[in-house]
């Protein structure tokens, strides 16, 4: 095994995000799912986009927001994921090169636009998503290069890639040179939703150990094993999976693995503005105490401290340096 | 004079915002003078794009905010400008309607893109604004809608609407419309620079009275009289202008007119985030608080308590209810 180029290298959605507030009365109006991820077709997407408020847009994308978190951190960090050529596309490829991330996939120059998410903030910050898959959906096995998956000490993979039929295929590709170079393969679930739809190629990737570490929210592992009881359901994942991180919000999160439990805190948080990004920044802090070695206490607090940061302004994306973040907090970065 | 169907319409440059933090080296660096706003091409768009940090994308340009901030306030509102009918335009259409204004101009098929501004934020909150025209370039006279304008109790224009050659026919034939039908005309200087490349324009505009009502801020008042004298600049413009407004940051806004002086003190703010719009805000409350026929003292008020919300968070639109605002500080709405 080589050093590393990459000390994490994402594949996933590429998609600008579109925020507004709404009331919960809208949500129900549209027949939102408060909380969830849905996806949407380009009628859909206008008729939405008709219907809400006056928005901003802010490059978003699940594993493209763990991706800048990490940059920020401090870490080597690369993007896989697909646009295509118009205005928004080079939104999000700006931003995300901006933020001193690798990002080499090739822009589509025919189909579908750039991918978008509309996103309605509610007052008490939780965000119910409208995701157009567009340009996104054609991420294909000939995106990954495998010379750069190689050079990546882990891959991080979101479950949304699910969605897309042939970047499923760009998904087993990575994970599959990843692992014959000796790297880690890490997966988030991304979204209760998600989960539902792909429960068993989920299960399978976790007991087949085609991901070496998972990341799930509450609604995500009770949606995995399908039951309510949390302990229950930890307990399961524990046994199946090698490494697991499970964020419980402002209960903070637990790690498992075969030989431990560790329960880290959340950090306290002034005002929950918009949770956006919440578990995809989380995830950025946690990947950056491994790549640098630390402990699952370590690795937990960096990402709550990073989730913490997200969900007290509006978008995606840090706003604050996460370094000096971590720094103040006595994290090691 | 039949009853107007609108309270306020403005006509100016149709620009989405592309805002990123920057700090002072930066804005040396990239040659830029720190709080003005420079026109460039197209090819000077592309380098500070590439050179400036990850960006939010926001509706701006100047008229267009304080129409929204109007309608915001509960005033009936219409916007005329011209964007392209590209991805960023139907975000700026959207964005502008979403907010409850009438907005009907033909977004061109052809030619540019949709105008940009390049907005650099320091760290003490001031705005660094680099222009693109783009689109905005092709208003014409054919845009002006002359029974939406005779409809309309308030034309309000923009300073800028001097760059593009067409539009400041567009301005002129507006302006010769709402007179002819007993209506107002008012005119924002918009910027220092602007102002030193068309002193004698603005000053031949203010002197035919071809504009009732002149908003200023100090720079900009110092630039058209071309003296540092701040007491000596105003006389000359209260003895020139029916009613003009100098806006001077934390010190509040004079308003003067041949009869009286009115001195307004600003809003306390708890943080400046990002001074872009403030101006724009500020006469969107006092257009406000002028339809409704408040004193000048009121209609100061209200234009400071407007500003004061647009600084203290990211992008030049309101982002809280004004009219709640106002009704909190117990101005009549």
């Amino acid at each position: 095994m080589t050093a590393a180029t990459y000390d994490v290298l994402g594949i996933g959605n590429a998609i600008v995000d579109i925020l507004a507030k709404a009331e919960d009365g809208f949500l129900s109006e549209q027949g939102m799912t408060k909380g969830a991820m849905a996806l949407i077709d380009e009628a859909r997407a206008a008729a939405i986009y008709q219907a809400m408020g006056p928005a901003i847009e802010i490059s978003g994308g699940s594993a493209a927001n763990t991706i800048a978190g990490l940059a920020d951190l401090g870490a080597r960090a690369a993007f896989v994921g697909k646009v295509r050529n118009d205005q928004l596309g080079h939104v999000f490829s700006h931003d995300i090169r901006a933020a001193q991330v690798a990002f080499e996939t090739h822009a589509a120059s025919i189909g579908p636009a750039t991918a978008r998410c509309y996103v309605l903030v509610s007052p008490d910050g939780e965000r119910t998503m409208n995701t157009y898959l567009g340009a996104a959906q054609d991420l294909s096995p000939a995106d990954i290069d495998p010379a750069q998956i190689a050079a990546s000490s882990i891959v991080y993979l979101e479950g949304y890639l699910w969605d897309p039929a042939n970047a499923k295929e760009a998904f087993l590709k990575a994970s599959q040179i990843a692992h014959d170079n000796k790297r880690s393969v890490a997966l988030t679930l991304s979204d209760a939703f998600c989960v539902g739809r792909y429960r068993d190629e989920f299960l399978d990737l976790i007991r087949s150990r085609t991901v070496d570490l998972v990341f799930a929210n509450e609604a995500e592992l009770a949606s995995l094993y399908q039951t309510d009881d949390f302990d229950k359901a930890l307990a399961q994942l524990r046994n199946e999976a090698s490494l697991a991180v499970v964020t419980r919000s402002e209960k903070g999160c637990v790690v498992v693995s075969k030989d431990k439990v560790t329960a880290v805190p959340a950090f306290p948080v002034q005002q929950v503005v918009d949770t956006t990004g919440a578990g995809d920044l989380f995830a950025a802090g946690f990947l950056f105490g491994t790549v640098r070695g630390l402990s699952h206490e370590q690795c937990g607090r960096l990402g709550a401290l990073a989730a913490a940061e997200v969900i007290q302004h509006i978008g995606a994306r840090p706003q604050t340096s996460l370094k000096a973040l971590a720094k103040d907090a006595g994290l090691p970065v």
